[in-house]
């Protein structure tokens, strides 16, 4: 039985991007939508990536195959304690979560028993640094990878959510996304790297540009292409950001470490023959890229 | 009398790309055009960006109104050395090198004479991470600042070469581009922020990313936007970027050692309220910039 009632906790820009995505590619079923902020509900069903808006999030959660909790890591922990008790087996809980040993370590047995919902730990790697349902886009996901991070705990989930799991992962492929299974903690480390360095190395460099130019005009009307584009980044919201950096520290930290080491090595070397290392290096990483993936 | 005979030397990316611009925007002129490579202007003149190959550079240089100089900011001083002797009253060099203090102190009062050709310090803020004329491009300037760096010795320059200055100027306007006057020096260490950070930046996170990731295919498989956005520079040649590093270097190492020291101090802080104060600064950045400067 296809999945044809389907619950989005969290309708900004990812959950509604969700919903336009399920509507472009064919989905004709109901799509209940909450958000702790009304006015995000009401926008997303504007838009059309929702059906209706649940005054009663746990009932909708309730009359849902498939819920997915679209928030911050922090949220994401909370509407899982709230709902492991309220929902039963054939039912799934998938996430968008951008770090996963915290989630996954929550989520825990409580969605892998026989009488519980399943819980199918997903990361889809897109996003802009804009928020909110009124930025949202059915072509979000199109092109980007939509991991998954399942645990031994997740894979004993009941068959008949599996079914509902099995069934969404294949809505993410139909969406355009590289289908990828990591384990947790190797998700974590990967995305400090590939995805939390480039944000906080942004968000350092245009707060650095903020004090250093209290007058912008005339560093704005010099500045070209790389500046637009290291710093736009800088744009993306706390609220988001503040959960990944107390869920996944360490990791995080190590990365900003190795690259404060490689730029005062860079600087320190301007004037020597290691500077040409350092562009060959670079320019090895940037030729290992696809085509495709250069833009 | 306007401009009707123009030589480029170095005809890679940014002479191709000013060749392109002048025929698109309706020069009808002849543009000789020199490149120690001689399949550079092969490929110039394949193009179109110019009507033909010079063989012998000086006698191109003292038969043209206007001598454009696109290379490395140490190839622009020796080409500066070979034509002073042989150019007079009347013609004009400019050039497009990426630091001026030295471009200027070494073009000095040998042409601003009354005898001489004039020189106009120039530096379009345009470029890719792709060099050479196969990457040219008659748009590449349009929406970008073009610079210029004027000297008391460059005021000084023969009323004839003034003329040939003025309607260049125009031309660079013609391509889309916002004329903006600076000082040597201040012009340096807004381009130390703006572009050589930036540019040294994303070629030392490409560089750790080579090194850190032996095997990539499962980093680049999950990686996105943000990864390709922040090491795209990372293709940038050496070349190019050795003598900006050598001739700019106290600022381009001032504005390192402050991004280092920011980076450490949001690394101390992923658990504090700081972070959230970094983010607020970093948005109130991103804000700053007109929505046609946000792409």
């Amino acid at each position: 039985m296809p999945i044809d009632r389907i619950a989005i906790f969290g309708t900004g820009l990812i959950g509604a991007s969700v919903g336009l995505a399920l509507r472009s590619h064919g989905y004709a079923g109901s799509i209940a939508g909450w958000d702790p902020n009304h006015d995000e509900a009401v926008i997303a069903q504007g838009k059309g990536a929702i059906t209706s808006i649940a005054s009663d999030s746990i009932a909708a959660a309730r009359e849902s195959q498939l819920i997915l909790l679209c928030g911050p890591v922090f949220t994401i922990l909370e509407w899982l304690d709230r709902l492991a008790p309220v929902l039963q087996s054939g039912q799934l809980i998938t996430d968008v979560g951008s770090v996963k040993s915290v989630i996954c370590e929550h989520a825990g047995v409580r969605y892998g028993l026989v009488h519980t919902a399943g819980f199918l730990p997903g990361h889809p790697m897109a996003g802009k640094e804009v928020s909110g349902a009124v930025n949202a886009d059915a072509t979000l996901f199109d092109g980007a990878a939509w991991l998954f991070t399942e645990t031994a705990e997740s894979r004993a989930m009941h068959s008949a959510s599996r079914a509902v799991a099995d069934e969404w992962r294949g809505w993410t492929m139909k969406f355009g996304c590289r289908v990828i299974d990591l384990d947790p903690a190797r998700h974590d480390v990967l995305c400090a790297w590939v995805s939390h360095l480039p944000q906080y190395l942004s968000t350092s460099l245009s707060a650095l540009f903020e004090d250093e130019f209290p007058e912008k005009d005339e560093m704005l009307a010099v500045g070209g292409r790389a500046l637009r584009e290291m710093t736009r980044l800088g744009g993306s919201p706390f609220s988001m950001w503040r959960d990944i950096a107390h869920t996944n520290t360490t990791a995080i930290a190590d990365a900003l470490f190795a690259l404060e080491q490689r730029l005062a090595h860079l600087r320190e070397n301007l004037k020597t023959p290691a500077l040409r290392e350092e562009f060959e290096h670079a320019n090895r990483f940037r030729a290992s890229m696809s085509p495709d993936r250069n833009g």
